[in-house]
């Protein structure tokens, strides 16, 4: 009688099954660490917020790609479209927190983009950012929680792109750049790193900007040096002893957004492969703007899908089992079921997270072959001759290799071989 | 010229400050702890979906409070209402879900609710489900679960009261009562234990039952006895050695939804006097009849909102201070920047969550301020003799107590005195 629905989620919508689970809570995991190790508060704010808090001074293109509707008592409202916005409303509205503000939070955003590969219309925002101070030390100390975050995640082989708005803003001045152009040249010059001289020369013409002020930039550009900010900021590095091949002055970093005013920054990790996970600046203006109270600010963006994706694809933890679960203890017949329920117990006691396999009258050999398929490490079977002898069998499920033992030895053969 | 929006959330909806999130994320890393040691795994579901998978067989009831809307692609969708039916979903959608499949999920769902105290309509719902067995083992477990999870969350009186769904379909065949009143009389049984014999005879009066087959009921209700079921339930209890007195047979407990099919229980602590924070049962049809497949079940469902709010009006977790960061170590002035750098970067290394102060030009006392505004419980200061000499002082800031001591010393002080 029931109509049989499809079972589908909407497109560009993604269910973590327990294997992507175990991937995600460990970069959540290792990410909140470093964050909470430099004084960084969890928020969290709703899911739905007044239309009106989305919309600020959002532009037409990031209204389109918001999930906007009326709720039932008629009030329009909308999904979280991104962090930020929900951070100046929190600002505003309790003007008691104290600052600066050190605060990070890792929530759903949804935005109605078009899915393609490593794009998805419901992902993890995970955004680091330090309100109410103007200190060069506030954006020393996010780079350097990139820093750390990444060699958290184990990555070998990265750099840290930084620049500082006001160099750019001074290129243009100096370039003679005219002011309704420099943000359409700005994002020409972020592609030199990429594409070379040529091309956005090419591009800048295209553009309309007259020939002598591209050479004027290109005879700056080479020969533009950190300012005061970013000297104070490096000297900051060395005080924390953080090896100077990880970051790296770049002149022609850029980053789209128009909102930055200050040092901006981007991590790139080379090895595994991956390009930009980790990107913020300063924006001392985007608060107010966004109708937030007048107070300066520097942040970071991970990207922390991206980052699980990868982990996912290129296999990078080899040794994160897909489930949580360590160890299967197995019924070698329904008479001793209570000695593998203690069993159970006293791995559990030691903090081994244990299952229990569930159906006395499963014949072995198909409880073994659930561990195997749902990739649990170890199999425990304890039949009645080890049970005389106080003892049981571990199976190492990848190798297939097993010793009968005492529980002292199972426990640590567990415990030393599974992350 | 920007717009000023007014800041606020919408009724019903929450900001989580640092100090709710400190709770919050405790109690759902204790739970996860308890659920994973029995061997279940993470599961996260979409918080959109296909207002028809929503939908299924839901009463007119639940659709009123459903947030349905139409997509900018024209798809009618909808807010997760709860977790059972993305369950149910998942179930159907990955025939290969290795059988039994244990999964817990902690995700917010939204309900258009009255928003009255305790009542939201974005909360985070918790649920712990054994889908694929019909073995009276998965029951014991999930009871297993929330009393380890009450243990674990420090509540120290408390009951777990545990039925028979069949013993009360037996007891309404048995007393005679028409198939059409069955639901309602249970309901009102349900209300026996708070309200005593003659308000719900009265009740059942005014529901137009019958006073022979009231009598009946009565009659036999004291005379029920644990079934063959129930008895294997306990027994695996005590194979667990879980003290008796935190289990109790009790007859009269129905719990209102009607898709239960065998085993029931609810968690009702006493002390502190939270009242119902956890209840499920087997629900044998539900999977099948929300459009997923014909697979047995038997779940939990925790008021993980319910316990937070309690911790935190009752005070119940005093040592947990509230801010995850441990120690604030101030500058003394910005020519010992270099110094707190240093130390700040030491305490790290002992993974101990540790702010600098980001300012170097701002007085002493201000900074102390600061610390104690945010509840930071330790505060390290290093002026130019101390540094001389190797050390630094201590501040607690609870009790103003303060000592002037080496590195390890400040180490020790603080691992032992905040959690």
């Amino acid at each position: 009688m029931t109509k049989k629905i499809k079972p589908q989620t909407l497109k560009g919508f993604r269910d973590f099954l327990p294997k992507d689970m175990v991937i995600r809570q460990k970069v959540i995991e290792t990410l909140k660490i470093v964050f909470e190790s430099y004084g960084f508060e969890p928020l969290e704010t709703p899911a739905l917020e007044y239309a009106d808090t989305l919309l600020g001074k959002s532009g037409k293109e990031a209204e389109k790609l918001m999930y906007l509707f009326k709720d039932s008592g008629g009030r329009d409202v909308g999904l979280r479209y991104e962090l930020t916005i929900s951070l100046a409303r929190v600002m505003a509205q309790y003007p008691n927190i104290p600052l600066p503000f050190k605060r990070y939070q890792m929530q759903p955003v949804w935005r109605a983009e078009k899915p393609q590969k490593g794009r998805y219309r419901e992902f993890l925002q995970c955004d680091v950012d330090i309100m109410g101070t103007t200190s060069f030390l506030a954006d020393a100390e996010i780079i350097e929680i990139i820093y750390q975050s990444i060699i958290a995640l184990g990555f070998k082989k990265f750099v840290i792109k930084i620049n500082n708005r006001k160099l750019l803003f001074k290129l243009m001045e100096d370039a003679n750049v005219p002011k309704e152009k420099r943000l359409a040249t700005l994002i020409s010059i972020d592609k030199l790193g990429k594409n070379g001289r040529d091309k956005v020369e090419t591009e800048l013409i295209l553009k309309g900007l007259p020939k002598e002020n591209i050479n004027k930039i290109f005879n700056l550009i080479s020969k533009i040096k950190p300012d005061e900010t970013l000297e104070e900021i490096f000297r900051t590095f060395e005080s924390s002893k953080i090896p100077k091949e990880y970051f790296q002055f770049d002149p022609t970093l850029v980053r789209g957004l128009d909102y930055y005013t200050g040092p901006i920054y981007e991590a790139i990790v080379e090895k595994p492969k991956i390009g930009s996970i980790a990107g913020g600046g300063r924006y001392d203006k985007l608060i107010s703007n966004l109708g937030g109270p007048d107070i300066p600010a520097t942040g970071v963006s991970f990207g922390l899908d991206r980052i699980c994706d990868v982990i996912k694809e290129q296999n990078l933890w080899p040794n994160l089992s897909p489930t949580p679960t360590k160890v299967l203890v197995t019924i070698f017949s329904p008479e001793y079921l209570e000695n593998s329920i203690e069993i159970a117990n006293k791995l559990r006691a030691e903090s081994i997270p244990t299952e229990l396999y569930l159906d006395p009258e499963t014949k072995l050999d198909k409880q073994l072959k659930y561990a195997s398929k749902k990739g649990i490490p170890y199999v425990i079977i304890a039949g009645p001759e080890e049970i005389k002898a106080g003892k049981f069998t571990i199976k190492a499920m990848k190798t297939g290799k097993q010793e009968t033992v005492l529980l002292a030895r199972a426990i640590e053969i567990i415990k030393k071989n599974v992350s």
